[in-house]
């Protein structure tokens, strides 16, 4: 069974254990197809944990269609990436572009302007750990062709 | 394929990617049984970031043999655990046993004492995130059998 599959079974579960204080609940039914402006290319998310004074830290799961990537961006208080399928691109301003696999964790420190995405011909899968008390994350300008090819 | 053998796959990898600023690393090449004496069963560790100043949170994934159980436990800053793998038992003081499968997120709040573990007859995984600037963990007593035997 490949992760897609492992990871639709993960995303297969809607029920709410116990409602009541809302702190049980299932991945959802269905990964949310973003319709957000800041990447190009197909990216399914799913919130796991939304980041509050309590609990610093937002937890979402992301699946890229092969090619997609997110454009230049900075995270305030930075971002753990556990790449749970796939192989992708993760690159630091200023730094050549690292090819990541399943199984790799990545730690972008706070402040550090960088983009990740897909391989042009593989999924990309990760559990992404945000800390939110620090700011929001800063979106910059989309990710260039040439700055994508320009993987060695 | 399993979930297990999927984990084994996240757990194959050694290389390190980037090892000039240490901000890289893949999974440990095998999962570190452990010795603490604070569960009962085999449990299987792995870090996969340490909680600092900069990002708070400990990441770790762990790997539980059907019927291994943690002790009783406080997480200052509290925990949420992404349940990867099998079907395990969390309880918090005073409520009944609650009955968690591959798909659930267990969002703990600071400062509830509480136990986790495998079922009885179950392999069980998870991945857990960990405020820690907030205290370490606080030990308490080993669950009983009656506790443990306790699900309805």
């Amino acid at each position: 069974m490949s992760t897609i599959h492992e990871l639709g079974l993960l995303l297969s579960c809607d029920k709410v254990i116990c409602s009541k204080d809302k702190r049980w609940s299932r991945l959802s039914q269905k990964v949310k197809l973003s319709t957000a402006k800041n990447h190009t290319g197909n990216i399914w998310l799913s919130e796991l944990n939304v980041g509050d004074s309590t609990f610093d830290s937002s937890i979402a799961q992301a699946v890229y269609g092969a090619g997609a990537k997110l454009d230049w961006h900075v995270h305030p208080g930075g971002q753990v990436l556990l790449i749970t399928e796939g192989t992708g691109y993760y690159q630091e301003k200023g730094k050549p572009i690292q090819i990541v696999h399943k199984g790799d964790v990545i730690k972008c420190p706070p402040g550090v302007e960088h983009w990740h995405g897909a391989g042009p011909n593989s999924s990309f899968a990760y559990i992404a750990v945000t800390p939110t008390q620090k700011g929001k994350t800063v979106w910059l300008k989309p990710v260039t062709d040439e700055e994508y090819n320009g993987v060695k």
